[in-house]
């Protein structure tokens, strides 16, 4: 079967692109509005980029109503974010962070998560997430009406008990990824294959 | 337990970055030389970015030598390229795609895979991956010494019976993601949370 894009409705798109690319990394993002409002919100538009030094890539749509998502309008701010990767346990949180509430509503207070502080950035980590990453903004690339935001990671944090080698090990704790519609799948069925 | 990456080697980063970041999409992506030489790679720093129209993200590194990877010099001269995604059966092919060969030599002839001819883009697709993207070349984004590719997708192929209402249905077949280190997941484990 193919599929031309070009004859789609901009949500089917959407639904067919998001089915294609999977499993997809979930970037739990938390921020702070200039006035030091926080915001959470999940996104899966999101991967490295480089490592030396570390940079990351998040893309931000436009809300319905075309303006900036929280998220976007609190990084171009403040030039600061916080990627918190999600576990079983926060898909709650997930769930209420994707929602789409006024500017001065939290939803890390909706959600009732704890926080620890960061300690090169002012916006806070989720305590409930066991690996966090502090992120100062590199660069803004706009492509159509979507942030391709670039940030550097200045800050990496792990529980630890799922850090082994200098690395973060999969089989001590079970990370989530994005799927389409709404799905999700829980990293549990690994294998290994060396390189050559 | 926290971690400055400014106090890393190169591969300490790289190897801490890539295990925080899971699990990942895998681009399979086949593309032509100027001259007509086909190249198959796999890349993980993989993802949408928009959806309206359809563009997606490739993130290239240079080779160990300094000089750029047969992928992006390709996709640079020619302007196409196709993702083909990963499935288990593909996994010998995608360990050879991933050793550094002189620009001459086709790891599609060498990981023996049958090909299909795309329809409107010149390099081949990959019989064997179910979903397959034809892309064009959006724009080169350079971070550092690495090669962010914004491709649009111009044509979407996948298997009839992996389809269902206008999507893939990740229950229909099996995705395969890159994690850390030498492991991967298949996407197995799945779970649905309708958003409120």
């Amino acid at each position: 079967m193919q599929i031309d894009p070009a004859l789609l409705s901009p949500r089917e798109a959407y639904q067919l692109l998001i089915s294609c690319i999977i499993p997809r990394p979930i970037a739990f993002v938390s921020t702070l509005s200039r006035e030091g409002v926080s915001n959470l919100a999940p996104f899966s538009f999101f991967n490295g980029v480089t490592s030396d030094p570390p940079i990351l890539s998040l893309s931000i749509s436009t809300k319905r109503d075309g303006s900036k998502k929280d998220t976007w309008r609190n990084i171009e701010e403040t030039g600061e974010f916080v990627v918190n990767v999600v576990v079983p346990d926060l898909m709650d949180a997930v769930i209420i962070g994707a929602r789409e509430l006024p500017h001065n509503v939290s939803e890390l207070d909706l959600a009732k998560l704890a926080t620890l502080p960061s300690v090169k950035i002012r916006p806070p980590r989720i305590a409930g997430s066991p690996v966090q990453m502090e992120c100062t903004l590199l660069r803004i690339v706009e492509v159509e009406e979507t942030a391709l935001i670039l940030g550097r990671v200045v800050m990496f944090h792990a529980r630890d008990e799922v850090v082994e080698g200098g690395r973060v090990d999969p089989r001590r704790l079970t990370f989530v990824g994005r799927l389409g519609g709404d799905s999700y799948c829980r990293v549990s069925d690994l294998f290994d294959r060396k390189r050559d």
